[in-house]
């Protein structure tokens, strides 16, 4: 393909991307520009040179106590046998903390220790030694010592040192202005009307805040449509009137891919593509002095290929350390396959479970945005590794506290919608918990309990055999382990249908014999077991239903490929439904249980957890919804 | 004392702090007031309540290549031996990536695996299966998902998923407004002409930044008077327009501290004195319904007062969790003696010195703001723990990142003017190293060489019987180290003089006889070794010298004192007298030498350290100063 005189170009490069970064940063090369700033509102800004205190702390000699400034020499001979006596104005002074001993006066006595006899005289009974409780001049900050080196972010207790020594005005580095540019046809505001094909524009508003993390001024430029020409002379102008500069999509090798035939037209290009996952299709030039950074469409691609290239060149122009996420060492939860020969970003979950970090990844998918959102940390495959097994030890850059990661209770198994409320109301009585969950689906919760992987699972298995929700899987797959099965909701299943049921769907057989698409869960998950069941009774398989490969991982993901099919059907949760204004058609009362280790269920975690889920706020909530009940003063199933 | 109505009151509470802590916490009952501001601009914000996903993201089934969009089922028949003809509109569409798939589209194929035959042709070889490269409706964000709970800090990725849902305009807690009262007459604005027994106002001007930090919104009140019914009326002023209320200084048991009487009058006052030192001194209270905190006047009590007081009361205020400073291990160099029954929060530097982290104590004075700032990490010593012995393993609170800590050389030993500009030099060279120095004098040096606590120490040792420079100390402390001497510097030492030389100094005998106030160095200092020789020479001993007993830590601290006093002299290096405008009368050219262990002499970190030292710009800068001659070409010296 060919258009708008620009050849496609299909295929990448893999460079390595410690090299690409070194190249652009030794070709980013920008005389320091500084300004002259109050100290007071310096907060977080890098010093340009070292600065030097102007004044000493204390300038004169201070008490450092309340009491009596005296000349020691005259108080040599107090005694507790041999009381001393003193007189104001000749002897001694009355001193507060911070006030000034004038010559002759070399030692301050505490008032604690001082005898008043009258409004002229006092009394003590030890002599003092020749500069006692006095401040030395300069005792805190010293005039002419370098108080901060160049490159130095400034803390609020370093702006009360720049202000003691009398620096009020000090020279900070510029922060780099960084122009934003978003380009797409495809791409409109967050507050447009939205159709088919129009992507809301928000990497801008990402990359700006991060520019402004790291100490850059961020230009957010207007979204630029696919024309070459006016790419161009955006670029231009961006390049003549910043720092750096940043542009949007256009960077990968398709057919409207034009940006690195543009940046090689009007400057130079480096690199086009480097060795990293996701985040390849990423562009390194230079337009006249500038450094242009095209970074890839795809949400998670562009802040990793930003971290990479765009925070170093900032750091760079402020003269600091590129700041470098902590690491934890975190036992892998599942095996991690990569490609050989490019570096690979995993996004993680990772919890602290019977006393260890447990990592698990989160989706691969470059276009995810809340894969990035919910990551608790990074895993980095280097080039030269293939990937870790399950249960290896490997180390992750954190993205968030670790006290945190530490105090969250980790939910997994079914989703359900109620699992929200139950966090946000856990964050409500303690700020310090919240609960982060992933949906694996029911099976896959046992089977993370097992693994020590999480402390919560919820669960909704029916046996076809015995008609017994989750008991006999729990029996079956924790056998010997000490768990606790709480119940927790009753819940309506049933048919999730386009408004109104168009296609008029009211069992399993109306599905395969009105060819609607449908749309299934997950393998493992309680909701396709369901649906097996329900085939299984009616005398049906897979191969009579449209779409039964294709699995969703939540009952609002169902729900919202339903809404955008008015052919179709899918099996979930009422509150899913009700949620897109959708029909319901219900087919099952579901239990839906907890299932923990008893240790859990015994902590203080499980305590807190457990004080929410039978408080009647959170009943009410629940219930307020609709197609739940919350079950009252549960007893655990017995298990035996 | 009595000072204008208000009685003095000696003793203070030793409350427990986390009591105190509860107290206020609990009695800081506000209402949430949220505002709704534009997402994009809600960066570090806190959410007011849970916010929910408005739009699905895909909100439509987009292409997730660059391809063509298929009907799966028609493409079975498609085999390598069997290659499928497509005619474009009918039986395929040209796709991008984000592109709509509309229906009945339901694959796509990547563009690598067509072969184009014709502007309406197309060959495939392969099958494709339904919903391949297809991004589901809700593959990123689920309309209806909770998407953040109240209480999240916003981060720029947040922000991208925000308005990819089209939560455009969101609701944030309002911050906490916090008014900053700073009390005293003997307060200036930093730049106020000094004069004895003004001090600068630099403290509000901390607390406000913190605050900001924190994500309160502060107000600096303007610097009030010790005036009970002024401070009275600002007070119930703050307490009427402000969400928590911070007053600075007065809230001791001076004779002018009357702060907790008027809040006692005015409100009603929880806490005078928590058993936690420094810091101890605070004042909690409320006025009205608002919490008014009183702080100690020395900054780093008030630093910690306001961590412990005023941060949580905002993190409440906003619904998150107080943050904490990470944590690590340390070994302690020095014993650490604290009081039982109250805690003592001990400011540490820490250095990784042959791969382990060495803490050492900072001065516990609670009026050395710079101890704040140069703390790597604080050391909290529980009340009922007496303290630690030097070589045990103790953890420390982190001050700073880890990585910068690790990155640092540090050095101890002798000061040295030259060592700030080898520090920023490195600086400039490795944004990420650093030198972190502590000046503990000539034989301390040694010894934290021969302890592992330092990576480099400075040295001029005089030996009286040589007559050289530092070899017979290091041959003797070190006997069997395998360190390395290297010279570094030769260097003026002599008489520091007030300017004009007024009392007539021009040997150690002036000293005695002239009854100046001489101004020491500590114990181990090679300056002090060389006055103690110099005394012996002469046939004088400590007796003879006023002040003999008065201990500065480096030459500028020195200077600084002799800057206060006509009639004093000291002993030092020729810059600090200079940078004072002091006189200076030269008495020995020392060798100021640089000893370290040979195995950091040859790593990378003394590699980066002794480049900087041979290069031209940085002898140029050293030798700008004047009275300093860096060695050439230098040769670590023989310790055979």
């Amino acid at each position: 393909m060919d258009h708008k005189g620009y050849k496609r170009k299909i295929y990448l490069e893999d460079k390595p991307r410690t090299e690409a970064k070194r190249e652009i940063l030794e070709a980013f090369q920008l005389p320091l520009e500084k300004e002259m700033i109050p100290a007071a509102e310096a907060l977080g800004r890098a010093t340009a040179e070292p600065i030097f205190a102007r004044v000493s702390m204390p300038h004169y000699h201070a008490s450092a106590m309340d009491g009596i400034a005296v000349m020691a020499e005259n108080t040599y001979q107090a005694h507790e046998q041999n009381p001393l006596q003193l007189k104001l104005g000749v002897d001694f002074l009355y001193v507060d903390t911070g006030n000034p001993i004038p010559s002759p006066f070399n030692a301050v006595i505490m008032i604690e220790h001082v005898d008043v006899l009258d409004e002229e005289t006092i009394e003590i009974i030890e002599p003092a030694t020749p500069w006692q409780h006095i401040r030395p001049i300069g005792e805190d900050i010293v005039q002419e010592e370098m108080l901060f080196p160049q490159g130095h972010i400034l803390r609020p207790a370093d702006l009360g040192v720049l202000l003691a020594s009398q620096q009020t005005v000090i020279p900070v580095t510029k922060k780099p202005v960084v122009t934003i540019i978003p380009t797409g046809n495809e791409l409109v505001e967050a507050d447009a009307e939205l159709s088919s094909g129009k992507i809301i524009e928000f990497n801008g508003t990402v990359f700006a805040n991060f520019v402004r993390e790291w100490g850059g001024e961020p230009r957010l430029h207007e979204i630029v449509k696919d024309e070459p020409e006016r790419i161009k002379a955006v670029l231009l102008e961006a390049a003549e009137t910043s720092d750096i500069v940043v542009i949007n999509a256009g960077s990968s090798a398709g057919s409207r891919d034009y940006t690195v035939h543009i940046i090689g037209e009007i400057g130079t290009v480096f690199t086009h593509g480097v060795a990293a996952r996701p985040g390849k299709p990423v562009i390194l030039g230079k337009i006249n002095d500038k450094i242009v950074v095209g970074v890839p469409g795809y949400p998670v691609s562009a802040y990793l290929a930003l971290e990479w290239f765009v925070k170093p060149l900032i750091c760079k122009y402020l003269q600091i350390a590129e700041p470098k996420r902590p690491t934890i060492k975190v036992k892998l939860g599942r095996r991690i396959v990569s490609t050989m020969g490019a570096e690979d970003f995993v996004r993680m979950n990772i919890g602290y479970v019977n006393g260890q970090f447990v990592a698990n990844p989160l989706t691969r998918a470059a276009g995810v945005t809340m894969s990035y959102v919910r990551a608790d940390g990074l895993l980095v495959v280097p080039a030269n590794v293939i990937g870790y097994e399950q249960g290896d030890v490997a180390e992750v850059e954190l993205m968030r506290p670790l006290e945190e990661i530490k105090n969250a209770i980790m939910f997994c198994g079914s989703h359900d919608l109620t699992i929200d409320l139950l966090s946000s109301q856990l964050k409500a009585n303690r700020t310090d918990m919240k609960i982060v969950s992933a949906h694996v689906g029911s099976m896959a919760g046992i089977m993370a309990i097992r693994k020590g992987e999480a402390h919560v699972a919820g669960i909704h298995l029916l046996d076809p055999a015995t008609k017994q929700y989750n008991i006999s899987y729990v029996k079956k797959i924790l056998a010997g382990q000490d768990v606790v099965l709480y119940p927790f909701l009753r819940r309506k299943q049933g048919w999730i249908l386009p408004k109104g049921n168009p296609v008029g769907i009211e069992k399993v057989t109306d599905v395969a014999l009105k060819k609607v698409n449908f749309v299934n869960r997950q393998k493992g998950a309680g909701t396709r077991i369901l649906f097996d069941m329900l085939l299984g009774e009616a005398g049906l398989t897979a191969e009579d239903i449209i779409g039964y490969e294709r699995e969703m991982f939540s009952h609002l993901a169902v729900a919202a490929e339903v809404n955008g099919d008015s052919n179709s059907a899918g099996l979930g949760i009422f509150p899913a439904a009700k949620a897109m204004g959708l029909d319901f058609m219900p087919v099952a009362d579901e239990e839906y249980d907890l299932l923990m280790t008893r240790s859990f269920f015994e902590s203080e975690k499980g305590r807190q957890l457990m004080e929410i889920i039978q408080s009647p706020y959170f009943k009410q909530q629940v219930e307020k919804i609709g197609g739940y009940e919350v079950v009252e003063n549960p007893e655990p199933k017995s298990l035996e």
